[in-house]
């Protein structure tokens, strides 16, 4: 009985860990697409959503078998509540991956506005982190989650610069303005992949040491735009 | 032993419940805000923005709780199982009338671009399937859920057609630029509202009927930005 539970439980981390790595190459394959200006290239990420669609639904399923036919306590339980957020938030991931390619595919209608170098920069970023969160996920290790979520300040502030750099782009000519549009969308799905990586680390902080740190009082937010 | 569980249960949902309460209330007020202009009403939304989080780890642990001494099976289970997920997407509602305040902050910097009418449309119509989504999870009714998540059509093509009508304000007149993006920004805010209570509509035909409709197989969406 343990053992079959055991193996189980290591199904489960596989298969989540499959949706993980599905999830990271969308973001990769999209970029390169944006960024090599190839449509083409994007067809991959559509034809890995409906995968990672199909694992979501899966990975929840042998997540609720467990829950019910083992009735997993203490750290089992735990791991199999993390496994159905990881879930979600690996879904959103390559939900975001999808925007980016469909908001390339908007933007490849016009000419170049100007060579790409903060967006492939936050897509390294995103990227790094979706990969160090399951990691931290897989090795049990809440100082990497805890490392992890504290890039997600650098994708935050890459965001709001290249806003303002884009916005400096529109008012100064109009014509730029579809595309300069494409762009920040662009860096707000890149942004949210961040924010969904840093979910998975507080959800394996929470896993491994049982601590909530999801919501520190901290100091109000400056008006930015969100 | 079975009538302290049911309790329990009971508490669960209407913690739930008070949460949803207060999401439904922060969209409203952060929409007043933004149509009379008058930034001090935003102040409440960032007041219950702080209970909200509270709520979100305190329904949390109950959740967990449960599930680690109750050793819930079948409908309770489920009904455990929806409840962690519900509460993910409430907390999520919260954080996105946050961010419509945090963008009428910056709109509010700026004389008014044009009376407002879709985005209020498109509040109400986004409260009112948070409402009727909570309504189907507490009567435990598929068929409201089914035709709630339907709702989520109107705003996209909302969302589309104000994009649409702002980029032609940019394009015929940059000065218009920043307040355009602005309530783009909020519109999608609304859209992401709309999403999340879609979402809550899905884990309810789950819980009830144990049926996942998250993924149907669909026709390609044209490409539109996201």
């Amino acid at each position: 009985m343990e053992r079959i539970f055991d193996k189980e439980l290591t199904v489960l981390k596989e298969r989540l860990l499959h949706m993980g790595s599905l999830a990271q190459s969308m973001i990769r394959v999209a970029t390169k697409g944006l960024v090599e200006r190839e449509e083409a290239i994007l067809e991959e990420v559509f034809k890995n959503e409906e995968e990672v669609n199909q694992l979501h639904m899966e990975i929840d399923d042998r997540a609720m078998k467990l829950l019910a036919l083992r009735q997993p306590m203490a750290v089992d339980l735990r791991f199999i509540a993390a496994s159905i957020k990881i879930n979600s938030e690996l879904e959103r991931i390559a939900d975001q991956a999808v925007n980016i390619c469909q908001n390339t595919q908007v933007l490849l209608k016009y000419p170049l506005l100007k060579p790409l170098i903060d967006i492939p920069r936050m897509a390294e970023i995103a990227q790094k982190m979706l990969n160090d969160s399951l990691e931290a996920f897989v090795n049990r290790d809440p100082d990497l989650a805890q490392t992890t979520l504290q890039e997600d300040d650098k994708l935050d502030n890459l965001k709001d610069q290249i806003f303002r750099e884009l916005l400096t782009y529109m008012i100064s000519d109009p014509t730029t303005i579809q595309r300069a549009l494409c762009l920040i969308l662009i860096s707000r799905n890149l942004e949210r992949i961040g924010d969904h990586a840093t979910n998975v680390c507080e959800d394996v902080i929470y896993m491994v040491q049982g601590r909530d740190i999801r919501h520190p009082q901290k100091a109000p937010t400056p008006s930015r735009l969100h």
